[in-house]
């Protein structure tokens, strides 16, 4: 029965090598040179199963323990897949589930995004102790240098977004998705301004106000359970940080309406969010189902097309390209050295699956056309320097910041 | 006759001050406080015209010499027409003549690329002297500080497409849209590069030949007179400035696969162009006619969508904006000094079209959505650094040479 998925394999991988050992303990190898990898079956209808659907399959079966990557090594597995499966052209890619995608995207109203908030930032705030960097930051880091630890690559992004939001002290500061609270902490404690997070999620909510709290910043830094589309306010600037990819493509013209709403008439606001350097495309199943429900990476076209429409006007689009790569790999790192934990408190199969989306996305990242746009917007050609070398003077591309204005406007 | 256009002046003119002085020598004035400009008719039919059709009859009458701008300040009047009749939203856009344009622009073939070029680029170099900076530069400069010169703000500009080229010596590049050879002999000269330089026009080649020979560059530069799409080749590096404007949307695709094909496998491409930064739309009728046939500038959603459909990756898109009104207020200047020479060579037709040219594409970049995009593209996720600062190291943001790379191939 395995007899033709392993004649199908035995076509596809031509590039580096692939061991496929079956249940009976056989082994076959496919493959030759390069990048190597092994795939250890425990049940024998899981080779087809995968292979009829590997998209939806591959993540459904390794949740159930029906096969382990040899070594544990998932990554390596991802990367001679995607070597020998390339993605599809946009002209072969299948129209009908991105389009489909994009009609359930419509249901992407206010009470779903809550529900689908819920289903992932509702965990419990240790579990993504057990994997974040200490400040809990859970978007790509900005690795300005190879070898920075973790801790320091989220600290310099937090300081690429300010440096890109040139802000003042005393400023008025959106914070479109502020997750636990790291960046809005950040930047009323380095550049002295008042910043106003939102998110939709509850333990987000909890653990930030206690954050604030504990340093100090209640009376400058503000928490709402809210959603972008029922805020009210001026800011002078806005940042949104890993929050787009929520937003689904339905509703993209909403929120840039309502950052234009938002930000002053001399405003500039920054977007941050996963994209693919590809055509549109649909989502992976298997993350839609269990990691990010309602979740969307855009094309830069799609964000583009958006955004003229607003009348807002893109002064800079940074494409972040492997940071992310680099970030899973720490991530999915600090979750197996806290493994045994996690497997006592969630369970075997939810271990499994956390591990399967580090690796599998870290791949994404790597071998598929996954980025991050950094987007700078205003409403006006004048609104940030016409030249984007404030953004590179000596000292600041260290993430650290400049002692001048860390504090400034505490200070006062 | 003219009392229901001077309704709907007096109905529409809110920001800034109109006056407009009639044949008979009666001036009328509206709005108020803000900026002033005036116009003086020397017809009475001229109003009418204008109103009735104003993107295709202000330059047609202005070139009759039907009417004049008070103090020859052609800017102040587009400033005041642009405040008080403001862009349309892209709902009101005439979606008829966009269409209509990406209909014909299906016709931009490439013999008519050829005629379209010579339309322009085959008028005298004895024309782009009397204007230009002295390398004949016809894109925007890059304005690192406010107040340097044209001529630097030229070299800044050729500088900082070296830079994101990430040149090194010996390497083969191809510039697609070499004009009169600046760009091609400056990365020769300073990155120690071989260039193949394309264009259409038999005038630009025969001054890029010329020049190269002058300055004995004959064996490391080479300029051919052919179309981008019948190039073949194998480049490092790729750059085009100034030309994809002449491309036309249907053509995108072509582009963009034919950058791919002649790009490296690790090879970076550098795209400057014209763009805008609100939605696609149609080009102004009168530029169209007079100036550029053919000629068409893109949103980025539409450079974007072709790009993601070719393969390619965006890597870092510089909105260059201002850069591109600093140049031609500049070039307005240069010309008006050379007035009279022009006048006697070329007739004062030709002298009040050009100014018209000049006065309202700066306009356009000023009040309007003109900006310019630097799109820098790769095959590989990691073609070109992961950051951007190597673009902005200490020195390199004065667009002077770093003496080490300087003539380094030469002096091999």
């Amino acid at each position: 029965m395995n007899d033709i998925y392993l004649r199908q394999l035995q076509k596809n991988i031509r590039h580096g090598r692939l061991d496929v050992t079956l249940a009976d303990g056989q082994t076959h190898s496919f493959g030759a040179d390069g990048p190597r990898a092994g795939i250890v079956l425990h049940d024998d209808g899981v080779l087809g199963r995968i292979l009829r659907d590997p998209e939806m399959m591959l993540g459904e079966t390794y949740m159930d323990g029906t096969w382990d990557a040899v070594d544990g090594n998932l990554l390596a597995l991802f990367e001679v897949s995607m070597l020998n499966f390339p993605e599809q052209r946009p002209e072969q890619r299948n129209r009908f589930a991105y389009l489909l995608q994009k009609l359930i995207a419509r249901g992407n109203r206010i009470a779903h995004s809550y529900r689908n908030v819920a289903h992932h930032y509702d965990l419990d705030e240790w579990l993504f102790r057990r994997f974040l960097d200490e400040d809990m930051q859970y978007s790509c880091g900005y690795f300005y240098e190879p070898n920075i630890s973790l801790e320091e690559a989220q600290r310099a992004k937090c300081r690429h977004v300010m440096n890109k939001l040139r802000l003042q002290p005393g400023q008025r500061v959106l914070d479109i998705g502020c997750g636990w609270g790291g960046l809005a902490l950040y930047l009323a404690e380095h550049a002295g301004v008042k910043v106003t997070g939102l998110t939709l999620s509850r333990e987000q909510l909890r653990v930030a106000e206690s954050r604030a709290r504990e340093r100090g910043l209640e009376g400058q830094v503000e928490f709402r359970l809210q959603d972008y589309r029922e805020h009210h306010g001026n800011y002078d600037r806005i940042a949104s940080v890993g929050m787009f990819e929520h937003v689904g493509v339905r509703h993209y013209r909403d929120y840039f309406d309502q950052v234009r709403r938002l930000l002053a008439h001399d405003g500039i606001a920054l977007l941050h969010t996963i994209g693919r350097s590809g055509p549109p495309g649909a989502t992976n199943p298997w993350i839609e189902k269990y990691i990010f429900p309602g979740g969307y990476n855009p094309a830069l076209s799609e964000v583009s097309r958006a955004i003229e429409n607003s009348g807002l006007v893109s002064c800079d689009i940074e494409v972040l390209r492997l940071h992310y790569a680099k970030t899973l790999a720490v991530w999915h790192q600090r979750f197996r050295a806290h493994r045994a934990e996690v497997e006592r408190r969630m369970g075997e199969r939810f271990c499994r699956m956390w591990e399967f989306y580090l690796a599998s996305c870290e791949a994404a990242f790597r071998w598929r056309d996954l980025v991050v746009f950094q987007v700078q917007l205003t409403h006006r050609l004048d609104a940030a320097p016409i030249t984007r070398a404030y953004l590179y003077r000596e000292g600041d591309k260290t993430g650290v910041p400049a002692p001048e204005t860390a504090r400034a406007w505490q200070a006062d």
